[in-house]
């Protein structure tokens, strides 16, 4: 008995049958014995309708108004799936972002939550209801605006109402078993983990596994929420995401040294070509890409030629910025003086992560050493204390995942396939 | 220069291309130096397919959470139009009806507007930005739950918030040019009206004409909201309804004595035969159909037979009420002692509705003489002091409203057709 947080996203709400689906799973959670507050995201494809129709009249997609709208799809599906609930005979309440008390900076399209006062949520529990709640929205403290908190937002808004109501869980349901030690669409030999740190689902997510967004993951650490990734179509056992110190009553097994092998193939690299060697210019070029609001992930430089006095330095960031770090460089290169610049967008980001390897050496080793035995090439490297990342041709992605995958012990035992959605156990 | 409150419907927003048109409309009407407060319905058929999602999950379609559903579609439509005319250079902001501080009863889809706080609009208009609302849709004052308003809903926002904004005027746009003299699918010679009076307003509405709801016209008369019926799709001047006394500029033909014919095929007919003509037995009918909610419209009782002491009652009723009507009745008939139920879908009411017969004694006679020289044989009969309404047969409503209309003059001059949705002048 206690009181759970669930969130279940546009899949699982998909169409009227999944709603129904909902329903009864969230019913049954009531029937446990079990205070219940849901956060949903909007029915499968409303958004992207919305967003079609917002084209169709403006070329100015964002800001006030466009929040407005983009909120019009939670508040279809929590109305939904409270009447589901209610004809099941169950007592739900839908409340919008606004209502449930979520409140957020005036940032539209990126709002950030900035404190929430479920007052509404609490009174409603007290007297027995199932609260549902729209995911993705909240309202501007300051103007009462409506806005929306961008992506991820709906693990962002179930983890903060877990937080503020003292939630013992957050559950999220998707559409897979939970966290897996790789994709299985990659790697068929795949396992679902039963248990991540905080720490290694933050590098997980931001290394490009793709199932809880950055954002919920720090705000669930801040606030000591405990997460529970997990299957809206099985009753299974999921991830859970928590403290690494915190004990799970029954789990015996040791935490393995590694938690996964994750791959982002989103991402381009940009190669500044023949940069003057000299104190500042480094500078200059990364200070001309951040006033552009450009977002880099991965940085290397060359070793300068002594012959020519000069250096090449490469950086990744999202594919979809990519034209725009071109240009934006451009304008600058009379001023910096470097010679050319390249854009490769076939390239892929492999990366391990497991709290683990602080305390194990050879980590490193075996790293380079299963890559180079399917020769594929490290073209950029980079290293946090629970991770290690590498640059590759994208079209060796597989190879490389895989290989780490079973060097690292990760293969499931006997060998057997996982089925991608399945047990995985 | 003044303050102008507009109203567009569903066919005026029901695609990209329209709201657009709507949005250039408005600008116009801001760039005329007026200040400008829009109610929007929701897009054509958004709301159908609301309400189909609705069934598909639940049985039942009513309460807080089928409020909280339908009232997505115009936080919809109000963003885009918001959008469209941002995107045209305009200043526009969408408000929901609880942020635009349109107040009800807590009675679920059919809430009644207790009070208007339009605080964040008037602030908003003196700004110089044009004011979108989200027609249809209130706020609790005790529970702060969102309400819906029911049918005719948005016309009473529009005029609501014209009544609380101290508007100049409320412009009603639709997709014809205004009030007609008739229905001009039936007659092809009705002519749009250039004023009407309120109470003549209300009388053909509440016989059937379609354009404005009872509703909103009672809500202008109670606060002298001058309305202005007409095209979305035309510039033509539509038509005015205000209060009788009331002298529009430039304005010299005299008011007519007979505003037009309305006609109305949505009801039937339940006949109770044979009841005991005695003191308190049609009382006991009546109270009987008031307790089930059932809203009756035309009664007769037929001169009792005195051989038999027994006499007929029939009333008229909305169709859809009629199975109840008869299954209410049917349990009461062993208390009551009345003979038989008859139930009759095959009836047409038609109505003449005019300020001006209170003064004309000669406008009954020449009614029931129109009647019956094209064969209309009148079942029931029903007068107000501006109307007079028959019950005839269905299929011949068609040949009643026509004879009605010539008979009074209202034809149109130069016996040229008027063209639905033409201009009528």
């Amino acid at each position: 008995m206690g009181l759970i947080v669930q969130k279940y996203g546009g899949s699982s709400v998909a169409d009227a049958e999944s709603i129904k689906r909902v329903a009864k799973r969230i019913m049954e959670t009531r029937r446990a014995g079990h205070e219940v507050c849901v956060v949903v995201s909007a029915m499968g494809d409303t958004t992207d309708e919305l967003i079609d129709l917002a084209k169709q009249v403006s070329p100015i997609l964002e800001g006030r108004e466009y929040d407005m709208l983009l909120t019009a799809g939670e508040r279809i599906s929590m109305s939904l799936v409270a009447m589901a609930i209610n004809s099941m005979g169950g007592d739900a309440r839908s409340f919008t972002g606004s209502q449930a008390g979520v409140i957020t900076d005036q940032s539209f399209n990126k709002a950030r939550i900035t404190s929430v006062t479920p007052g509404r949520l609490r009174a409603a529990l007290d007297e027995g209801a199932i609260t549902i709640v729209a995911g993705f929205q909240g309202v501007s403290e300051t103007t009462k605006d409506i806005t929306t908190l961008g992506r991820g937002g709906s693990d962002t808004t179930a983890v903060a109402l877990a937080a503020a109501l003292g939630a013992d869980v957050c559950e999220i349901y998707t559409d897979v078993d939970g966290v897996f030690s790789a994709d299985p669409r990659l790697v068929p030999k795949a396992r679902k983990l039963n248990r991540v740190a905080y720490e290694e689902m933050l590098e997980l997510a931001a290394s490009g596994a793709k199932i809880l967004h950055l954002r919920s993951v720090e705000y669930a650490r801040r606030f000591h929420v405990p997460i529970h990734v997990r299957s809206s179509f099985s009753q299974h056992e999921g991830t859970w995401v928590r403290a690494k110190e915190e004990k799970v009553e029954g789990e015996t097994v040791e935490q393995a040294i590694i938690a996964g092998v994750a791959h982002d193939t989103s991402e381009a690299k940009v190669t500044v070509v023949g940069v003057p060697d000299k104190p500042g210019v480094a500078a200059q070029i990364f200070r001309t890409i951040a006033d552009a609001e450009l977002n880099i992930d991965m940085v290397v430089q060359n070793i300068s030629a002594a012959a020519t006095g000069r250096t090449d330095i490469s950086f990744t960031l999202p594919v979809g910025d990519g034209r725009r770090a071109i240009t934006t460089l451009q304008k600058v290169q009379p001023m910096i003086a470097f010679e050319a610049l390249l854009f490769d967008d076939q390239i892929a980001k492999v990366s391990l992560v497991g709290a683990g390897m602080k305390s194990h050496p050879g980590v490193t080793a075996v790293f380079f050493e299963a890559l180079s035995n399917v020769g594929v090439n490290a073209e950029m490297i980079s290293t946090s204390e629970i991770r290690i990342s590498v640059v590759c041709r994208a079209d060796v992605v597989k190879d490389a995942v895989a290989a780490l995958h079973t060097a690292f012990g990760l293969d499931a035992e006997g060998g057997e396939a996982v089925v991608y959605g399945g047990t995985g156990r």
